[in-house]
C-alpha cells in the first residue's frame, strides 16, 4: 500500500553495504514499537553501496519525533556510517517555480495543486518575461518579473535568491524557464532544482531539441525531467517519458506532442521529489517505487 | 505537413469503394486550382466502403467557399452516391463542458484554450454540483449549477438544452460528468458529444472501473474517449491509452495514474474532433492522421 | 543488483501483517551470516496481508542447505503462522510446451533456452495437431500429438498427465494452445500452468478476441499471460501488454500486430515463474522486481 | 486495408511539389481499369517534396506487366520529374543475415520466415565467428564464416560481395554483426543493408551503449534499426522502440530487455523494407502506413 500515512516518519539513507544493515534498522523500528508501512532497498554491486527508502507509522511510535533523528544519529547512522535524511509526513514543501513564456508545465502544476492533488505550497513564480503573470494571478500567487540580460544576470539572480530566503523555498522547479543558472546560483540549491529538457537526454541536449530530432528523422520525441547541476543538462534524471512520431510530423506537431509528454514528466518528477522518495548518488537518480 | 492552413478546405467523405473516386476529388480541385495539402484515404474492404480526408488551400480557387458545397453535392457527390461534410479553417467551434466534482480534465482543457493551443470557444461550463464553480470563474467561464436527482432529470436536461441552444453550442464535453444522460438529450446531440471513461472499455464499463481493475488484478489500466449514443459505455471509440501498474499499486495509486491518462485521452479526442479528423461509420471512428 | 547469483536462497512468503516480521527474517539471516542480495515487501492493507520476496547469498551461511526449510519452518514460519516456499539457486524447472498450429510463441521460448537466456530445461512439447513437430524436431525435444476430440479429451488427458510425470515436469506453458483444459487436468498443476491469452483480458475473453476487438472498433490491442484456474480465462494475471492500432489495421493486421506481443509477454511471464519472482494470492499475481 | 494483395503494383515516388500529381496519377490508374487498394501521400513543406506510395490491383488492368513502367517512365514521371520505384507482389527478395555471437535478433527473423509470416528468401548467413553455425543448420541455410582482423578486412569482404552476387542477395541484414563495414562494401549495397544498432540514437552511438546508458542513469533504453551509410550510426533511421528500466537494473538487466526490444524493432524495420513501406529522402526515411 504506497498510499501515505497521515502521521508517518520516512528515512532515506546509504552507505557502503555491510550485513545486518536491514536487521538493524528494521530492529531499531520494531523495537520502539513502530509499525513498517514501506520498505525498499537496493544494492549498487558496483559501487557496493546500500540504499533503502523505509517509512514507519508513528501512531504507537515510543520516541518523540524530535528525538528520532538524535537517536538515529548516534546510534545505527555513526555505527554503520550511513549518509541519511529523516522526513516526518506531516512537514509541507514550499515551492517556487521559474517560467518563461510557455505556459503549458505551469497550468498542469498549478492545476494539481489547487485541487489538492499535492500537498506542497507555491507561494513564489518567477519569470523572465510578463506574458505569464496573469496565470499566477488567476491561482492567486505572487508573481515576480525579473528580465535578464548578459549584463544584469548577476544581479537579477541575486535578487532571485533573496525572494527565495524570504519566501522559506525548500526547492525550485524550472517549468519550460529558457534562461541558464549561473553556478553560483546552483550551488545554493544543491539538488533542489528540477528541471525540465525537452528531449530524451542524452540525445539532443541544449537549445531548440525539437528541431534536432525533427532534422534527424528519429520515430520517437522524448522528455527528461532532472536535478540541475553546473554541468547544462547533465544532472541526474528523476524521470524520463516518449511519444512515437512519424516522418508526417512536423516541427509544430513535435513540440504539440512535445508539450503533453512535457507536463507529465515534470510533474512526475516534482511529485517524487516531495514525496521523498528520490536520491541522488553520483549522478544518478534512485526513484523508489 | 500537418500543420493548419489559415485559409483551407476540408472534405471528408465516405461512400461505396468504386473505381475513380481518389482521380475525381483530386481531379475536381486541381481544376479549380486548388492545391491539396493533405489527403488521407481508407477502403473497409469488408464494408467495401472507401472513406477520405481531404484538405486543400483557398487560396487560388477559383470556387467561393459559399458555392463549394453546391457545387460538389450537384457532382462528385450525387455522382458516387457519397455521405459528406465540408469544412473551413476559418470557422470556430463552441464548446460545452459537463463536469462533476473531479477538476482534472477541466483543467487540462481550460489550460489548451486559454494557451492558445486550441482554437475552440468554451462559453459555457455545466455541472449538477456546485465544487467547481471556482474554476470555471477563476477562466471567466459562465457556470451552471443542475443538481440532478432522479425526479427531475428531464426536466434539469430540458434547461441545459435550452442553454446549450441559447449559447449556440456545436458539441459537448463530459470532462468526468457522473451522470448518465437520457436518449432524449443524446439526440439532440447526435456524435456530438464526447465522453472520457476511466477504463479501457469494453473491459470494466459502469461505475468504479478502477475498482474492478484492482480486484481484477490486472497489470495494465487505461482510460477511453468515446462519442456518447444512447448504449452507455458502447459508442465509437475515438482515443484510448493505457498505464503501467503492479500488485503494489493500491485504488488511490490507480485513480492518481489514472488522471493523468483520463485528461490526455480526453484532450487528444477533442482535439480530433474539432480539427474534423474524425469520421464515425457502424460505430467505429476513423481517426484520420 | 538483480542478476541472479550462482549460488543463492530465495524466500517467497506471506502471512497476516503483524510488526517486527522483517525485522525477524533478516536477523535470522544475519545471525546466520548471510548476505542479503534481494529484499521486497508489500502489505495489502485491505487484505491486512504481509508478503515479502528476499534472497540472500549462501556462501559463508552457516547452516547447510537441507537444514534451512527445517529450521525456518519450526521457528519464524510457526510464529508469524506464513505461508512460504524456499527455492535454491542451483535447481533447475523442467518445463513442458503445449502448442497447437501457430508456432511464433514456441519458436521465442526455444530460441531463449537454446541460446542460454533461460536457465531452464524443456524436455517435452505436447499438441493437439501435428504442424510443429518439425520445430520440436529441430530443436531435438520430444514432440507427441494427442489429438483431442470431445469424446477422447479425458482419456488424452490422461495420457498427458502419464507422459508430465514420466518427463518429470515442474510447470506446463500453454503457447497459443487451443484447447481448454479439463479441471482435473487443472488440479494436477495448481498455479503451474501458465497461458498465453491474445486479448487485453478481461476485454475480449473466449475464443477469436481479436476479431471482438476489431469490431468494437477498440484503439489499442493487447495480450495477457496468466496461471489457468478452473475458472476459463480468470485465472491470477502475470503480465501484460499492448500495441497501438488504427482504424486501418484489418484483422489480418491486428493478428501480426498480437504475436509479436503475445510471444514477448509470455515469455517475460515464464521468466518471472521460474525466476520465483511469482506469488499468487487470493486469485492476484505479486509479482516482485 | 492494408493485407496484401496476391497480385497487385505498388509505385513508390517522390518529386517536387506541384498541383495535380495525385490527380494525374490515380486517373493514370483508373483510366486503365485498376483498382487502387492503398494510397498515401505525404508533402515535406519545408524541402517543398511530394511523396506517395500507392498500391492498386491488376487483376483487370489493361496494361501487362512488363509495358507499365515504360509507360509511366515516359509519361507521368517525365511529366513531374518523378524519382520512382514499380514493385509487383509476385516478386520476393532474397535476403543475407551478417551475424556474430549473439543469436536472438537471428532467431526471430529465422522463425518469420519459417512460420511464412514473411514472404522474403533467406539463402546465406555470414558470420565473421563461428558460433551460430548450428543456428543456420537448424534452419538449412548455407553459412560462411569469414572471420575478420583489420589486415584481411578488404580481402574477406571481397569474398563476402563474391558471395552476395552469387546469391543474387537483394538486401542485407546486420542481425548484431559486430564489425564496422568499410564505405566500399556499403556504396555496393545504397540503402540496402539494415542494421539494429542497441541504443536509442542519436544517444550513446558507437560500442557499449548499455554501458553509457546505465552509467548516465538515463530511465528508459532504446534500439534503432537505420539503412547503413558510410557515417558510422547516422543512416536513415527507420524504426525504434523504448523500454523502461529503473535505478535497480544492472548492465546485464539491460542487456536483457534490450535483447527483446532489438529483435522485434530489427524486424519491423525488415518488414517494412521488404513490403516495400520506406522511401529515403536525406538521410530520412519515410515509412507508409
Amino acid at each position: 500500500m504506497k498510499d501515505r500515512n497521515p502521521n508517518s516518519a520516512t528515512l532515506l539513507m546509504h552507505c557502503e553495504d555491510k550485513q545486518g544493515i536491514i536487521a538493524s534498522v528494521t530492529e531499531f523500528i520494531r523495537e520502539h514499537e513502530g509499525n513498517i508501512i514501506y520498505l525498499e532497498q537496493y544494492v549498487d554491486s558496483e559501487e557496493k553501496e546500500f540504499f533503502m527508502r523505509i517509512e514507519w507509522e508513528l501512531e504507537n511510535f515510543i520516541i518523540s519525533n524530535n528525538k528520532i533523528d538524535t537517536l538515529f544519529k548516534e546510534g545505527l547512522a555513526k555505527k554503520f556510517n550511513m549518509d541519511y535524511h529523516l522526513y516526518f509526513s506531516d512537514e509541507r514543501d514550499r515551492m517556487a517555480i521559474f517560467v518563461s513564456k510557455l505556459p503549458h508545465c505551469l497550468f498542469d502544476i498549478l492545476a494539481r495543486t489547487q485541487s489538492g492533488e499535492w500537498s506542497v505550497d507555491i507561494p513564489l513564480i518567477i519569470s523572465n518575461h510578463a506574458e505569464l503573470k496573469s496565470v499566477a494571478e488567476k491561482f492567486e500567487i505572487d508573481f515576480y518579473h525579473f528580465p535578464i540580460k548578459p549584463e544584469n544576470k548577476k544581479e537579477q539572480e541575486e535578487k532571485e535568491l533573496k525572494l527565495l530566503q524570504d519566501y522559506k523555498i525548500d526547492f525550485i522547479v524550472l517549468a519550460r524557464y529558457m534562461q541558464i543558472l549561473t553556478g553560483d546560483f546552483i550551488n545554493n540549491y544543491p539538488l533542489k532544482i528540477i528541471n525540465i529538457h525537452h528531449s530524451f537526454l542524452p540525445a539532443f541536449p541544449g537549445a531548440k531539441p525539437y528541431h534536432s530530432a525533427h532534422k534527424r528523422g528519429v520515430k520517437i520525441i522524448g522528455a527528461t525531467s532532472h536535478y540541475v547541476t553546473t554541468d547544462l543538462d547533465e544532472g541526474p534524471i528523476i524521470e524520463q517519458d516518449v511519444a512515437r512520431i512519424t516522418h508526417s510530423d512536423s516541427i509544430k506537431d513535435l513540440l504539440r506532442k512535445g508539450r503533453d509528454m512535457e507536463k507529465i514528466v515534470l510533474s512526475r518528477a516534482i511529485s517524487n521529489h516531495f514525496k521523498r522518495k528520490t536520491l541522488v548518488y553520483k549522478n544518478k537518480t534512485i526513484v523508489f517505487g
